[in-house]
């Protein structure tokens, strides 16, 4: 049960013309369910992505990485669950290679085109006949206000679709912005890689489009932590259509302030819906931490209280124990931090100042503020200007139930 | 229970000359329990520490690093439980300082020459009269063979006292040492902070002293990890009285590295027992990473497995999850890690090698090991000769209900 999300209906979610999407069951890992997805973009679409540091990164993302930086029109995307494709070596390669080739040969373009990606189980060989044989009934369902089953298709552990969608008008073009995403971070790992796919049908150089994703991922999937792990195929791909007729060539062009914020806006809420829909999450809790040096500083605090199991499991039971995020925030490694200037807000309620317990602070008002839903947890480090959020869910006894029972 | 650890008997933890210890029931935060602890030291002792990074650390740390700076010959150190002292701003720093004057005016030494320490709940008052008034009390029982009663009256929240004790012989001096600790990392962070004591009638030159202090706790305190956070009050002492006449003044001395060894030793074992007495709790794990550039880079690794909550619960269900493994050496932070030469090891069991799972690996030789009390994880990552170690226990149901229940 996600904490306040569900997913938007199909009108909710506006075609963005250009790109057309298309799913199809291929029992990649289990029959009777959609599992590959298709997105065919026409000419003239700029495309951007971003992907996973770990170091075992699935073959998929390898080739994502070297299609982009080849500089190659990218035309589609294919995308399959059940399989991960990670950890599979030199043969996993050679599997996520034939995954192109087969869309290449099927949609008449290049396989340095095609973008692939794969998420579920890692150590395990993808099926990459069964993934060919579906992509004909792929092809056959492409249609631009296929979003929703496109957000269905791509799920694996979710307990819900994950969507989001704006249009904005500039300069008198209606622009539509629409994406969907899934995962839970690492929660359930072998069937868990975080996902993010978003498209507009402005025209955004590909400069601007290189930075905006990397911006845009820094205010959302990189703001999100469920239990600190990182998946070995985590990717957000942003995609440009340019078919709205209004074009941004220049960060200075009218109207694009206004598109930007649209994007990243729809990227925070993809990303929060994976937050919400963490395993096990009663509680969704944003860390918003400010008066930082630098922003990095501020994420460093963000980060030890968001990923602190002590913290999260004081939020599961209600607890407003002070004194497990102050340690959260000593132990952050900012090192000349004095914890003299340091305050912490619970929502609303000032809860700790000067090295200790606020004067007024009254634990009645702190429990009041841990028995909701939705939490801000607010930090001012009181040594600069700089400010950061990050977002996280709470750590209760189903976390490890599933997480211990997964594969058992 | 914790995993394959009881508390030695009283005799079997040896007096260390020039060394006294004396409990008392000082009513700090419950009636009838030992709650205070005093150690005297004769004239002629040597003392280092190492204490905790947090920011937020505790008066009492403060204090003992300025006593410890400024030179000062240590003649007691005063411990108590059931309250921190920390998060309490400039009253916490008068409370500690009182303690320290209270201990000098019964012993007869200076203030300066105190060390003071605190554990228990934090953000409290330090009830500095109830302590004071504990003092005589603990003084008349001052006595070199009373490591196990200090054993039990350092704990909070532990369910076993911790100790450990070792005879050496060397150039024909018989050399004692012996020490306590408690805690369980941050697992219970209002109660539950790491202290180490270790003495010694070795004399041992107070340079090398201070070395031994941070290379014992790099090797021991520093290599485990219940739930990654960090105490505000966490601190490891080491007390070298010079009695037994065996003289220590440079590294290249006789004997020193079979003495340096065994304090080590009993430093390690002091901290294993920690892990082993972690909450919740069912599984000890050692995390052994070698073939590292150098031993930052491995403990990077060893860190990165024993903090992954997925790692753990997958060691709690026995389930040889070796995707979660290798995902946790794939985000550990070394950017130019070849993942192909990494090889991973259950016990002595290969499981993963080239990229993927071991060609010969079976799955149930993994899970046989798995469904062990004791596991080794060894991760050899192939460009180098360094390497560390990592100790940390798994997580369970009992880790969130203990900590979820704790103060609500």
């Amino acid at each position: 049960m996600p904490v306040n999300y569900a997913t938007p209906a199909a009108d909710q979610l506006f075609p963005v013309a250009g790109v057309r999407l298309g799913v199809a069951e291929a029992e990649i890992r289990k029959k009777n369910r959609r599992d590959l997805t298709l997105v065919a973009l026409d000419a003239g679409c700029t495309v951007a992505g971003v992907f996973t540091q770990n170091r075992f990164c699935a073959a998929p993302v390898q080739l994502c990485r070297n299609h982009l930086a080849g500089g190659h029109e990218i035309r589609a995307l294919v995308i399959n669950t059940g399989i991960a494709n990670a950890g599979t070596g030199e043969p996993g390669r050679q599997t996520a290679q034939a995954s192109c080739d087969a869309v290449a040969e099927l949609l008449g373009i290049k396989a340095e085109q095609v973008l692939p990606f794969s998420t579920g189980v890692i150590l395990e060989p993808l099926p990459v006949e069964r993934l060919k044989a579906g992509l004909p009934a792929a092809k056959a369902d492409l249609k631009a206000d296929n979003w929703h089953a496109a957000a269905h298709a791509i799920m694996t552990t979710d307990t819900v679709a994950k969507a989001a969608s704006r249009v904005v008008t500039v300069n008198g073009k209606k622009i539509s912005i629409s994406g969907v995403s899934k995962g839970a971070g690492m929660i359930k790992p072998n069937m868990a890689t975080m996902l993010g796919f978003l498209a507009t049908d402005a025209s955004i150089a590909q400069g601007m489009l290189d930075k905006l994703v990397k911006e845009a991922a820094d205010a959302s999937f990189n703001c999100i932590t469920v239990d600190g792990d990182t998946s070995t195929n985590d990717s957000f791909v942003m995609i440009a259509s340019g078919q709205s007729g209004a074009s941004f060539a220049t960060e200075t062009d009218a109207g694009w302030a206004e598109v930007k914020a649209a994007i990243i806006a729809v990227s925070v809420e993809l990303a929060q819906a994976i937050v919400r829909d963490g395993e096990g999450a009663t509680k969704f809790i944003t860390v918003a931490v400010e008066g930082g040096k630098d922003s990095e500083e501020c994420r460093k605090v963000g980060y030890a209280i968001g990923h602190s199991p002590l913290v999260k499991t004081a939020f599961f039971a209600s607890d407003p124990n002070l004194g497990r995020i102050l340690a959260a925030v000593g132990y952050a490694g900012i090192n000349d931090l004095d914890v003299d200037g340091v305050r912490v807000w619970l929502d609303e309620v000032l809860v700790a100042e000067k090295g200790g317990r606020a004067a007024a602070y009254k634990e009645e008002d702190g429990a009041r503020v841990m028995a909701q839903a939705e939490i801000t947890v607010r930090v001012d480090l009181g040594r600069g200007a700089a400010k950061a959020s990050v977002y996280t869910c709470d750590f209760s006894y189903d976390y490890v139930k599933i997480n211990a029972d997964y594969r058992s």
